[in-house]
């Protein structure tokens, strides 16, 4: 069988299947813009990287992949996910991929299983189901593949087309990476100001990322405003290396401004180490302000990404460290907790705000309430586990009607594993073209429309939000 | 190309699009009843009124078109938006006409597109779509029908087959123009009682309110007594000029019943000018109780229209004032807060509540789970953002099958755009047709069933919910 | 007409629509697990017993039916609802059924209306929809088969092809129906142990639950820990009867460990009837962390049912007393509430915990999310309200994808109509061939994949779910 027949994933109705062929053709081809994601660096600044094992490509570091296999009782030990204390876990690679083969039909009707499908046809020819009985002869295929150039990052980002890529970076990253992709290749690949670390007063290893940004700014942190000047520099230097974003994660949206002394005299509670109930939550919330204040001011678009209960498992938390898949969503308030912030640079056009939410009931409600009448806000693409056939088209039916289109950032892979970037984009182009296809065969919109918003949603509207 | 092809935003599938046309067919000139808008009645009590230039009807007072408009960077003031401080706004309505022409490819599948598109065919004989190149020969055109007596407000109303117009009116309106429209004219146009400014003990201008409910009912308001009095009286009197129903707004549908004593101690604050925290929120919820008491004494229909956050965007409140396009929908809770008032009014079915949402995840959880049980509840059509196709269909999907059909109140438009009440209601007529027509091809309901359900909704459920 | 074509509820997709019935085919007749629900044991436990009267069997002890009517204005007293205080209501059970059948037009597009239908022609083989000229004579119908022996209790378990069929029973409840029917019949009928009454401590009766208690142990209940050891051993002897799970409501799923000390104090002062504010409360979650120590021991798959609002109608509770249509869900959280339970017993596989919800936007948010992590969750079908087509469509769109079908309990009906069994069955059956045809015909998953999908779906999720 094929997994991979060209009208996929459009609606089973005739006419508008094949409008939606005939919409999604166009924008198939079109080059990838890839604005945010966790890819790292070191796949591309080193030319002779490699992606190792077909474990390691597939399995291993995908926390998609691993927390599905882990609910039904599969031990992360034996995927070979490395413990933090060194223990042993299962170091055979085939080993691993074949639990991963016997176990595939855990991935029907998922977007993983979507993913792995398009990766192993389109990026390694293989149009197999993953089972039992294959497992090892498809270990073998993909893992002679690997060992080819043609199989190394740089080439596969070539054959990829992608335009441009983002990486996800702490404000204390020095960017050698990035430095030395751009002095030895011609791949576009940008870093993105992530200032956690240091803005989290919670942040774990807090204090030592301050020291960290010491060092890099070369100037000592010893109150609120040397920190601000700490953190614009960086963004200073950010710019420099390519970057045109920032992006902050937080519990909440709450955004409310603090005095100066208020700032001050937390920020000195955080230094000696005697941070008070509440002190980190507020001091994110004016972080926050401050960060929308230095992107009117320098131009990087700023995004939100708040909601998610990380390390909902302390067990595999202790044991393996973060993103093993148990990071939460939680409920998520806007329209309260954005408003301090909306007020104050939400009608300035210089402000590119791009929030993104893993509670859906957020888009017809508040999001697209929001993005519908602020100029400086627009609303980020489904995220993470909304990611999806399923959650783009809720995202489509709750978002547009109220938001507009042209409020919105397009997509967004958002996503560690390489390989999979071009099957998330295609399947992000595949739901537009059926969405937009939908409207048209409703006489809702008309041919004409119709195109020029597949042009925006599979390039336009992510190059302008995040100024590419 | 024409906007309005007869089988528009029905299902793609052929079965379903043919049996949803057949049971739209004998709906779709039915009378139009409209029991909750906000139209001026100005324009009917002056037989010679007109709506002005094309940018008056169809731009600067509809804040659907300048919210999306705005939120792409278009100042209010280049829209003609008049400023409450009197400064320069755009005055050239040719050249406000060019600005919304030239962007019209915002309104690409909003619910306005359709409206808009509606008005201009079929009001207007113009099928082509608004841009800068015909922008000003679409103005001329349209500015030239608007000055002939068949685009007058009356001759409209007639033309758009209107059985009655609810307008929306504080309770200290003296209904002067009403009382003039049916003096003069033929056509059913009734207020509704909104108590809001007296109500709310926080609204602006409350003590100016009082004081003009004083001079309305001519005796004074020193006591929560003689407030309630006042209030039964004014409820009388717009019964008396044909006002079938009352209109509440609130943050929240939070209801809870004061002692007299804590009745009176907080009005006597708020004569006095000094409210206490929690006051307002207090005597909203406990007034509520009072309203639902009213109208089973007195047979006023209750209609409930809480969650919005008004007024969001402080800088736009500051220089344009209410209703342009920035109140924000909150998260909504139901389930606990009609609790009192449905414990003492919900078993009496001389009440009549209807009661609206903008939060719609109450639809399945809350409000079809209360209005499937309480004789005196039921839910009204989806409301504002979700008065569009998408909306419609979650709220038929989300509703129908817990609240039953009979638990519902029909259509209503909600709008201050008279020209878009009929574009309104054939959405709704359109969208409740494929809905009806998707359970009737797939066996769920019968022919028979389908098109009594058919008329239920265009005009059974609103006529009888709205006792008109 | 004919109610029940064989492709109904079927999507009117010409291909998705056969695709489905092909893959409903096999499963159609597949034997019915019934693993929760609220069926009477006497009905089995006396070879002899009926349904009684026509009225007797669907209207008056149905909630779902008698909500319907009453929110119309039909006083339960019309319908035969028997008074707590044993006042007079209506005893003519023909004019019962006469009410029902004039007001059958509230049932349109609702799921009781589908059960009803189907329980009529597949039960009763009557195709006509009742009205009120045709009452009396499908009245007679009714009446006629009903006291012929094919139509008892147990008649029609067999005729039903049901497997396995669970009851619900309190703690203290001696089995004595369900041992005697072990021991007089072959028909599969085992209890649920489901302690609310005296986990609760602010149930209804507590006090006498207790005492109860101690009776069917044998011994006093004077501590928390002699507490304990009576639930423990009351699970002991449910196991022996045939329960394989035990089930829980609760107000909210907050899951909290106390000390032993502070279960105990609290213990106490609930024996001594001096119990303080949220001493119920944290008690609750605390027993339910209990219980999952107990599942994890005893091996017995623990269900969780919170989120209802019980008897919302004070009036209709003192007057009619429980389960009368008026318990109202509520807004639930789950990803804070059950943390600690599942960071203390979710990694461990000898715990199957299967959460249910009636809030739905925990769906894609929190239950799927947490269910496609933790080995010892698994998400229960759509409940309640939700037990719907829509409710099963939303289901399998908003969980699927993230949960993973295999962290999913396939199906249970959850009802107190016996005879509508089949009905909920095949509605679930029907509706999960039209959602994995869908996913086929869109190239998601392949003709293998579905066909193991349908099986699951239909028996072997459940089975599993529940170790039956």
């Amino acid at each position: 069988m094929t997994y991979l027949p060209p009208d996929r994933f459009f609606s089973p109705d005739p006419t508008t299947r094949s409008l939606a062929l005939e919409l999604y053709g166009p924008v198939a081809n079109l080059p990838i813009i890839s604005p945010h994601g966790h890819v790292a660096p070191r796949l591309f600044s080193d030319p002779n990287a490699t992606f190792g094992s077909p474990a390691d490509l597939f399995i291993i570091p995908d926390h998609y992949v691993t927390r599905m296999l882990y609910s039904q009782g599969i031990p992360l030990e034996s995927l070979g996910v490395p413990r933090r204390d060194g223990g042993a876990v299962e170091s055979d690679h085939r080993q691993i991929w074949r639990t991963f083969c016997q176990n595939f039909h855990l991935f029907r009707g998922t977007p993983s299983g979507i993913w792995l499908a398009h990766e192993l046809s389109e990026v390694f020819g293989i149009d197999e189901k993953p089972c039992a009985a294959n497992a090892d002869r498809l270990y073998d295929l993909i893992a002679e593949k690997l060992a080819q150039p043609e199989f190394s990052p740089r080439a596969l980002f070539k054959r990829f087309n992608l335009e441009v890529l983002s990486t996800t970076d702490a404000a204390t990253d020095t960017l050698e990476l990035h430095q030395s992709i751009r002095e030895s290749w011609d791949g576009r690949i940008i870093p993105c100001f992530r200032p956690d670390g240091v803005v989290n007063l919670d942040a774990p290893n807090w204090r030592q990322n301050i020291e960290k940004l010491e060092q890099v700014t070369n100037q000592p942190i010893t109150n609120y405003q040397s920190f601000i000047r700490a953190l614009e520099q960086r963004r200073e230097f950010f710019k420099a290396i390519g970057a045109t974003a920032t992006d902050h994660a937080a519990l909440t949206p709450a955004t409310a401004e603090l005095t100066l002394v208020e700032a001050e005299t937390i920020f000195q509670r955080a230094l000696q180490g005697q941070l008070e109930a509440d002190d980190a939550t507020r001091f994110t919330a004016h972080l926050l302000m401050e960060m929308a204040r230095m992107s009117v001011e320098d131009g990087l678009v700023m995004q939100l990404h708040p909601g998610s209960l990380r390390n909902h498992n302390e067990a595999i938390f202790q044991k393996f460290g973060l993103d093993k898949g148990c990071d939460i969503p939680l409920q998520t308030e806007y329209t309260r907790n954005l408003r301090p912030l909306l007020n104050k640079y939400g009608n300035d056009p210089r402000l590119n705000l791009l929030v993104f939410t893993l509670d859906e009931t957020s888009y017809s409600r508040e999001l697209a309430t929001l993005a519908g009448h602020y100029p400086a806000l627009k609303l980020g693409p489904p995220w993470w586990f909304h990611d999806s056939l399923n959650g783009m088209a809720r995202y489509f039916e709750q978002v547009m009607e109220t938001a507009g289109l042209y409020n919105t950032a397009g997509f967004n892979d958002d996503t560690r594993a390489f390989c999979s970037i071009p099957a998330r984009h295609d399947v992000w182009r595949r739901a537009s073209a059926n969405w937009v296809a939908g409207l048209a065969v409703r006489h809702i919109v008309d041919l004409d429309d119709a195109h020029a918003m597949m042009n925006d949603l599979a390039v336009g509207l992510a190059r302008r939000a995040y100024k590419l």
